[in-house]
Formats: structure tokens, sequence, C-alpha cells
């Protein structure tokens, strides 16, 4: 565990200054409100210079978020009196929609211009989204080597390996030496960018090893490549869907992976600072997904969010019906004991959040391969132990008020339902999302309507039910 | 865009064979039943033999998720049957329950004898959540050079880039040239296991540049290290929290960065591969922090997940009696009117359902740093239009259904009160996370019930409120 370093020799070089960024980005990295402000008054009033030096000190991916925190006029304002410091890398770091929006109001020219400047997968990223039409007259503007290899990755389908890879990487064959690879590596010319690892492959161009930076800087010139090399590598598959691709490389801690075609053949590769923004987009859209509000981007325009959401409102107004016709049935024991139509609401309400609570364990388990049929019985029992628990303590709790205020027989009725409608919401909470991944249906979409159908039905039908039977009214 | 390659030889060796895993994993790399169920059959037949034997061809990753997998018992016989299996990669892999019960049962020696394999900052990990008795007897074993270093962590509050740096680097001076770099790494014993990038250091070890090595290998031996590095890095402060950690290496594309103590020196570095955890916590924390679910770890003990739950059930009781209040203050209303009872459920249904997308969509927002003060306004504005949309469609679907079963004068009063649930809704969803976000609180732990509680409210004060306005009970 000891650090490595070369003794440091004492000169008294003063530190380079970095970029004073200082002054336009708050404690938490984010770009400040007055900033913000100077940056509009400056395009309000036609400042394009003013514009320019504001910007000019930040960080691709801070130009990005002032773009993203603009609206859609000043966006292009803004472009506009900054076009040299449009690079890829702000182009790349922008919101989908907030590019989309962009790059539809460039020339095909200027867009592959920049698409020219990128990696494929980054390139590729920019037009995926356009029109056909547009998308054929910047793929006409392109040089035809860079052509070929983006009309290669739209022939994979959305969100795969084959769209996410690069096709920059270096491999060489099995027969080299260290020594050989850092020659090479000096000679080359357009070596990718960035890499983090080197891939060995056969003479059919299938990948047999991978061999990190760090290893061949610490071997001696003489050494084969194949002795430093790790054989067992994780090879992805072209067609691999993102999110699987996202867990691999969670699982398996990798800094890039190899992606192969369908006959084993090294085709391009995938880097972790691309996989990062899936993992996170994978994992914190199962919230979105469960509420119902789609892809839930603030920045999707507004006939997106409605037609996303309005669907999945008119979904729960089905199933706020079933709960209504429920109470119906019990109509006559409501006129009779008015108590009922005041606490029925509460019965059903504790199940629901009893459900969602449930429901978004199992949703993040099954998202994380936690949880397989290998232990679906054991959570489903693990779950209805807490669901016992819960429902014991806020049974009391509501039990003992409703007879304080009503009746020792409603709060009895009214503690039994609770009872009941927690357990219902801990089974359905489990089972519902995993009946949904059985069946190759996202947990995450559709779980909560079904969940709340069950806990609010449950709800009033068990205590409505339950105060019938005990002759308290009806 | 082209490929770097050198060109092949053809020649006939064969592939080395992968490990085959095949048997062990189904096509979305979750590990069989029926391979999971044989191992247990192994375990409870007490055949070590043949459990090590199915186990061995593992990924340590594979190993550390079929431990998750197993009952507890289950846990600690695998353990003693595949002992020599058991590395620190595996137990760096467990989930943390799964790992604290698992160190709990082995000796203080052992523990130690795991840590002292660990980078720094997975030995801290593996003890940090152990009470401080076993702590300390641990500490005892180590040699006090990995003793002093894990103390030292431990010495930083939990989820700060303290705890999660490693301690291992490669830190030089700035007179070094590319070549003499190459050397010393060559000859250097102690270099970490995996790193990605150089830094280079003033003579007070604050760090001036950094620098890929793949910059460094295509780099010739005798140009300055000053000209290669870059100069303008992320440096990340020792007390910073970690999931604003995880969104600079989101933000910035990094695959590693220098931690840097008070003093702006360089004490550690973070790599991407284990932010990618943190990454993905954080994102997927809020689906259950939403719905009050705590942690929501399916390995949690029963008791912990009974305690965070239940205290957001009996919030939520909280609320949903808030709601009986208004209900009863319509008490009259309901006994004359009972459709009054069947409805008014749909409406606090529908209203909640609009505020947890809402919500979602803001906590997301939140999080990830696109909402701030620069756009609230505009957010707020965006969503109310989205509201008015929904309000509308679900409005007209409701008040038609209710005037053609109940009365047109009820169908006008629920479809006027959807459409003012759901803009109060919109309301809500975007300022409950954003005030709470303001006075410094994670959005994602309260909102849902206040949003809630005010959507329930709402809901039932307008229908009810509009039906005895509108004289058709009271």
């Amino acid at each position: 565990m000891a650090e490595s370093e070369i003794d440091e020799q004492i000169h008294a070089e003063t530190l380079p200054e970095k970029a004073d960024e200082h002054e336009q980005l708050d404690e938490e990295n984010r770009l400040k409100p007055e900033y913000v402000a100077s940056v509009i008054e400056a395009l309000e009033e036609e400042d394009e210079g003013r514009a320019y030096d504001l910007v000019e000190p930040l960080h691709p991916a801070d130009i990005a978020d002032l773009l993203e925190l603009l609206q859609p006029e000043q966006r292009h304002l803004l472009a506009a009196a900054i076009t040299d410091l449009m690079s890829g890398e702000v182009i790349s770091e922008l919101n989908d929609y907030v590019r989309d929006d962009m790059i539809e109001s460039l020339p095909a020219s200027a867009v592959a211009g920049i698409a020219e400047q990128l990696d494929t997968d980054d390139a590729v990223q920019l037009i995926e989204d356009l029109d056909p039409r547009d998308q054929r007259a910047i793929l006409a503007e392109l040089d035809p080597e860079n052509r070929a290899v983006i009309e290669n990755a739209l022939s994979y389908p959305e969100e795969t390996a084959g769209r996410l890879m690069q096709r920059e990487l270096v491999a060489v064959p099995e027969h080299l030496k260290v020594g050989d690879l850092i020659d090479f590596m000096r000679d080359q010319d357009d070596l990718p960018t960035e890499f983090w690892e080197v891939f060995i492959v056969d003479h059919r161009h299938r990948p047999v090893g991978a061999c990190q930076l760090s290893w061949i800087l610490r071997t001696p010139r003489h050494i084969p490549l194949t002795d430093v090399m790790q054989r067992d590598q994780t090879l992805i598959p072209v067609g691999m869907d993102q999110e699987e691709v996202a867990l691999r490389f969670q699982k398996y801690a990798l800094i890039s992976a190899a992606v192969v075609d369908e006959g084993g053949r090294l085709v391009g590769q995938l880097t972790v600072d691309d996989i990062v923004h899936i993992i996170s987009e994978e994992a914190g859209e199962d919230a979105l997904l469960m509420s119902g509000a789609g892809e839930g981007d603030i920045n999707e325009p507004i006939r997106d969010a409605y037609s996303a959401r309005v669907r999945w409102l008119i979904a729960n107004l089905g199933t706020a019906l079933v709960a209504s016709l429920i109470i119906a049935a019990f109509g006559a024991a409501i006129e009779q004991l008015v108590a009922l139509a005041i606490l029925m609401p509460v019965v059903a309400s504790i199940g629901g959040n009893a459900g969602t609570q449930t429901m978004a364990v199992s949703v993040r388990a099954l998202a994380t391969n936690q949880l397989t049929k290998s232990n679906t019985r054991r959570i489903l029992w693990r779950e209805m132990r807490v669901a016992m628990l819960n429902g014991v303590t806020v049974a009391a709790l509501i039990g003992i008020a409703t007879a304080v205020i009503f009746s020792p027989m409603l709060g009895l009725v009214i503690a039994t339902a609770v009872v009941i409608n927690i357990c219902t919401a801990g089974l359905a909470g489990v089972a519902v999302p995993v009946l949904f991944d059985r069946v190759g249906q996202d947990p995450a979409v559709a779980s909560s309507v079904f969940v709340t159908m069950i806990t609010d039905s449950m709800g009033f039908f068990a205590f409505l039910g339950l105060a019938v039977a005990c002759g308290l009214a009806g």
C-alpha cells in the first residue's frame, strides 16, 4: 500500500493558475444564477463580445450546462455568439432534446464538420435522433470513410452496443513484444484520442486477450505481449442491450471492453466514460417510470411530456374507477355510517404507500440482478414478514384512535383492514414486478398502476366489507 | 476514425479456451437457478468437494452474487467449503450487509489477512461498518504501515472522498522526461495494481498536472512530461461528498482524479471503477427514498427494513388523517349524496399520481444539477402547462362519465375538481422538492409525504367543497 514516487527535487517554479472557474460555479459545481443572468443580459443587449468573454473560460461540459439552462431562443443566440467554442465536446455533452433542437437549426455542412471532429460513438449520437432527411443531408457532407463508419453504426438497433461503441481502438497481433507495441504507438499518427487498453487479436481478428496500458509501461521491452495480457476478458456482443452492457461494466469493474460481431471478430470498443451516462440513466429512470413520468426529462418538449404522462393518468382513472365500484357496492352502508366514508381513504392510502415501498425495493433488486428465480421465494417471505410488522404497528395506532373517537368495534375493523391491506401490499409489491419481469416486460413501467389498483381495491373492500360483516352498517 | 492496427501475420495457433461460464450463467448474465440449486444441494449433502468444484470456475464477482443469493446459514457453509476462493475481490464485490454478516463470523486475523491483499479503499470498506471493538481487533492484526493508512482513511467522514480514495498512485516530479518515467515504472516493484493516469506534483506535493498512460506510450522518450501532461485537471477535495464526486466524474468524463487535502497536497486518487457503484447507487436510491423504503436493499436485516419503512407509513397515517378531517367536515353532504363518497377517491388518486410524476421529474433534475435557481421559474411554468393539458384531458373523461351515470352538475363539479387538483399537483410536485433542496434537505426523502398530503387534501376539499357550493348536497 505504499505510494510510488520518485525523490522530488525542490525548485521554485510557481503553480500554473487553474482556469478561474470559481466565479462561475457555486460550491456544488453548478453555474451560479448571477453568472447565468449576466450571460442572458449580454445576449439581450446583443453584446456578443461580452457573452463570448463570459463563456470563454468555461469547461465544455459547463458550456453544455449553460445552454441547457437557457430558453430555446436564448440558446440559439448564444450559440451564434460563441461559434468557435461550440466544439464537438460541448455538443456531445448536451441533453438529447437540447442537442436535437440546436442541431436542427444548423446547416448540414456545419453539423458534418462537428461530426468529423468526434469519435464515432459521439458522431452517431449527434445524428441518430434527427429525421431521416436531415440525417441523409449530413451524411452526404461527410468524407466517405466516416460516412461508411457512421452508416454502419446506424444499422444496429438503438441502445445496443453497436450504436454505442467507438470504432477507434488499438488492436495488435499476438506475436508482438512489449517494445514492438511501444514503437508502433510512437510511430502511429491516428491512434484514438483516448484509450486505456490494447486488444490482442488472432489472424481472424478475434480478440484473444487485453492488456492494460499500465502493464505495458511496467514491463521490459523484450517480453512477449502474450505473457502480459489477460486472456480472460469480457467480450460484449454487438447486439447487446445497453442496460445489460452497463451491468457488465459495473459487475466486472471494466474500464473498456471489446465489442465483437457474430463471428467473434473485434469491431469496436466501449469505454467506461460513455457507459457511466448509461449507468446513471438506467438507474435513475426507474423512479420516473414507476411514477408514470416517461423519460421525465425537463428538456423534453411539452407535447411529449403530456402524451407520456396522460396515458398513465388515464390508466389510473381506470383503476380508480374499480375502487369506486367497490365503494358503490357499499353505498347503503356509507349512508348509514358516514364514519366509513371518512376513514376508508386512510386504509387505501396506507396500503398504497406500503405497496410502493415494496415495489421500489423489488424493481431495484430486479434491475441490478439481485432478485432472480433463485431467491424470489425467500424475498417474498422476507417482505411478508416486514409487512406483518408494519401492519401491526400501523393498525395499533389507527385502531386505538378510531376506537376512542368512534367506537371500539370500528377500531377493530379498521385495524384488521389495515393489516390485511399492508400484507396484500407486500405480496403485490414483490409479485407484480416479478411477474412483469418473467414475461419480459420492464417491471418499472406498469407495476405501479397494478399495485395501486390492488391496494386501493383491497383497502376499500376489506374495510367496508368487514364493517358490514360486523354489523356496523349495511 | 481509422482503426489502428499492425499488419497481421497469419498463424495457426488455436484460441485459448475461455473459462466455461456458460453452464452457470443465463443469457442476462445471472446465475442460473439450476446451478444455484446444485450448489445448495452439495452444501446440504455436506459434499464440500463438489461445492468447491462447482464454484471454482466462477469469476469473483459471480461468486459474490452466489453468496448473496444463498440463505445466511448456507453462505457460511459455502465460505467454509471454498476458503481459498474467498479472495479480497470476492469480499469487496459483496453487498454491504452480506459482507458484514460474513466478516463477523471470521476471526480477526483472517479478516486482517484479506485486508492486506486489498487496495486501501477496499480494505476500508471491509471494516468501516463493523462495530468499534471488532474494528480495533482487526486493525491490531495489520502490519503498522497498513494500519496507519486505514486509520487515516477512517478518520474522514463516511461517504466522503477521503474514505473512498485509494492511497496507491503514481506521482512524479515535474522535471522528468517521458523516458525517465517509463524507466521508473519498469524498476518500481510496488506500483498500484491498476492505474490509468500518472500525477505530476510540485515540490510541495501539490498536483500540477495529470498524464494519461496512452499519452506517455505514444510520446518519444526525450520529451519532458510537462509538455505532455494536462495542466487543467479536476481536483477532488478530500472532504467532498461522494454524490458530488460522482457528479464530477460524470460531468467531466473522468477515469481517475487526484484527491487533495486542505493544503492542496495530493493524498490519494479516485478511479472510475469505484465511482461507478456510487453513480448507480445515488441514481437508484431516489426511487427508494421517494417511496419511503429507506435503503431498500433486499439483504438489509428485517429489523432495519421495518424501522426505515414504518416511520413513513406512520407519517402517511398522519397525512391521511388530515384528508379524513376534510372529509369529516363534509359528513352531512356525503350522507345526503352517497355518490360523493364513491367518486371522491378518484379525484384524490389522480391528483396523487400527477403529483408523483412531476415530483419524480423534479427530484431527478435536482439530483443531476439540471434544475437550479437559474431555471426554476421556467420549469415551474413548463410543469403548469403540462398539468393544464393533463387536467383538461382527464377531467373531460371523468366529467362526461359522471354526467351520464349521475348528473350533469356532478360531472361539472368533478371535472373542475380534477383540473384544480392536477394543477395543484404540478405546482406542488416542483415546489416541494425545490424547497427541500434550498434548505439543504434531500428532496427525495420527504417530498412524497408532503406532495401526497397536498393532493389528497386538495382533491377531497375541491370536490366536496364545489359539490356543496353548487347546491348538490350539504
